[in-house]
């Protein structure tokens, strides 16, 4: 049997199992080499080859099914044809389960010094030892070849916010000639690549990406640019405007999004698949997610505390620690902290979507996001924005040897796409 | 039946179970409210009740038995009492296995500021804000018994190296009479207070305090003021005058020694009890113990092996992971590193501890000694000269508040005595 025979025989890339009445809402099966994945679905995000603090039996003990890496850390370190002789990035780190590689489009585009982009593609130099680097969307797909991830994504120009149309509308072009040169390149028949709509903040530009990529043979679709700093009603409006444009038999990935309200405003208007290192890198600040909002760990009157973090929560760190000796391991920045709240986060995380496909199943989606929602107080926006705002002002006087944000336990929570 | 006759009549705190015919080696059996620990044994330290980076789930898959925890250190923070309120030690930390607690006299003299010592006891103030605190041996006791241990140790005075013989003296005729109040301040039952025999490197000091030690009713003895600066011929000798002068009924717990060489040398003079930071400080510098030494996982050698760190080994960093993905997690300051290299040092300590306490058991102790040392090559004492002299200088230049040495992944290995 052919490779292509077989792409039409067995079992479609992914299934929808139900469809919300009342919403855009759906639950569905992806299928890949290394097993399937329920959606809709949260993915942790381990950008150098580790969702950080936890193990691979600790992702799978915390429901995990599929992962994210990262194209653009592994390239530069320790080196995508590496991975590939230590025998691919599955066996590389241990997980054994469906792995997400993004191209680094946006990694090169927020990390990268020096950028120069071209149609032909994007030069720009190494955050971590300044190295002259060159991205094509063909070099990108050998990369992630050579990774051997399950889900791929191609090439794309990223932008910052604010953009102008003019921008947004180059960018997205760009983007689209980039897609059709990255399916071109593919050769692998046991990797699946997304197709990636950009366009901005403008309706318009996302609905004429939206249409175009529908048209390529892609069998999944990403949703990348947002998340960026425009504000959440903007963000919302974007994914309106996109998923009715795409087949309703691919999937849809929003990229870079994924906090527990972004996950049934998602949910609702139709996508499948979220992944963000918030919850990991809030984490390692002291932030745990519960029903009723984030809870701040280094808070004193925590200190006494012999309740978990929330009742009920069946997170190996609930199970065995209480406020008080969290709240002891934060104050004395002991490693084993960071650990016990990434383990924490990821459970609420993953067992939230496992609670929206659960209640698209049962029917009841749009009552259970209003209940959810009823309780759940999210960060105040004023308080992101401060946070943003210092956090761009550090690494802006940080030196580029040390610019790798992902591998300190103090980093803020934001820029949230850059890495985990 | 009282509490004094139930010591009595139960079985005794330590068993002698086997005496090595050819050196002063011994297998035994310690007996405490929160279960038996076989000797030789090593001591995991988890200065701030944790053992760095490591849940106490992977300190029993590790083979842990007891583990130490430090009264200065909790004293400050979160504060003996509040430990006490929250249901002792145990139930804080998670940990249901025996706990031996320091004194904290050995970090009052090394971590401490101002410090002005009386025989009253010691003002100093905290490492950590600079509070003024003043450790007195009823004091002291009162906190251990406040924390819970099942040993726990009286404050004692310790000096740096050099000292002089007077100070020694003077030091020893103190540590002696703060034992004696130390007995007498003693309130708890379940609790076993050890003597510590201190003397400085001079051989009729250490057998004048060893022998009035030996003639106060303690269960256990240690041996203090070793390792801290004195070659390694000296502190042999100084073991090998000490040992035949305690009771040969109660243990023997050499405090703050403990690497793989240090373990088969102190018990072939008679030691039953070690605990030491080296395995872990040092992992989570990237050394990693194997049978034939230390290796340095940042090395570009280990770049691209698919071996484990030691064919063989049953740990759980071993069994999953290769040296190609342990020197990725270092050299991008991966946080899994630090836990993943703890847990094969500690695997690697408790196992060579039940090797030697096998190798008595089959009465071959000096062949296996012999055999291990054949092979284990010690890491220079040249290079840990230089080591200590690199952090002694950086210590010098940090600042009060940042002191808490034993916070930070990338501390050098030495003063080993502090806290990890």
């Amino acid at each position: 049997m052919s490779v292509s025979l077989s792409a039409v025989s067995d079992p479609p890339f992914f299934t929808v199992q139900a469809q919300d009445p009342h919403t855009a809402a759906r639950a569905g099966l992806l299928r890949t080499t290394h097993g399937s994945v329920t959606t809709p679905i949260f993915m942790p995000v381990g950008t150098q080859a580790t969702v950080k603090t936890v193990t691979p039996d600790e992702l799978k003990e915390c429901g995990a099914q599929i992962i994210l890496s990262n194209t653009y850390h592994l390239a530069l370190r320790p080196g995508a044809e590496r991975v590939a002789e230590l025998g691919g990035l599955h066996t590389f780190m241990g997980w054994d389960r469906p792995i997400l590689t993004d191209s680094g489009g946006f990694q090169v585009f927020s990390l990268g010094h020096l950028r120069r982009v071209t149609d032909e593609g994007v030069a720009f130099r190494s955050h971590i030892d300044g190295a002259a680097l060159f991205f094509t969307p063909e070099r990108v797909i050998q990369l992630e070849e050579w990774l051997g991830a399950d889900i791929i994504m191609p090439l794309d120009e990223c932008l910052g916010f604010p953009m102008t149309e003019q921008a947004a509308r180059v960018a997205a072009a760009r983007t689209l000639r980039w897609a059709e040169r990255s399916l071109a390149a593919t050769t692998r028949a046991d990797q699946t690549l997304f197709g990636i709509v950009q366009g901005g903040v403008y309706p318009q530009l996302r609905r004429e990406c939206a249409r175009e990529m529908a048209a390529l043979p892609f069998l999944g679709h990403s949703i990348g640019g947002l998340s960026i700093g425009e504000d959440k009603a903007t963000m919302h409006a974007m994914i309106t405007e996109v998923v009715p444009l795409l087949p309703p038999e691919r999937p849809r990935y929003l990229m870079g999004v994924g906090a527990p309200e972004d996950l049934w405003e998602g949910v609702a208007r139709g996508v499948d698949m979220f992944d963000v290192v918030l919850p990991t890198r809030i984490a390692r600040n002291g932030a745990l997610l519960t029903r009723r909002g984030r809870l701040n760990i280094r808070n004193s009157m925590h200190a006494s505390s012999r309740a978990p973090i929330e009742q009920g929560c069946p997170c190996y760190t609930c199970q065995r620690f209480t406020l008080a000796y969290l709240h002891h391991l934060f104050r004395a920045e002991e490693l084993l902290a960071y650990r016990l709240a990434t383990l924490h986060n990821l459970r609420f995380m993953l067992d939230l979507a496992a609670e929206i496909r659960a209640s698209i199943l049962a029917g009841c989606f749009s009552a259970a996001r209003d209940e959810f929602l009823a309780s759940y107080r999210p960060t105040d926006q004023g308080v992101r924005d401060q946070q943003k705002e210092k956090w761009l002002a550090r690494r802006a006087t940080r030196p580029p040897a040390s610019a790798s944000d992902a591998t300190r336990p103090d980093d803020q929570e934001l820029d949230d796409r850059t890495g985990d």
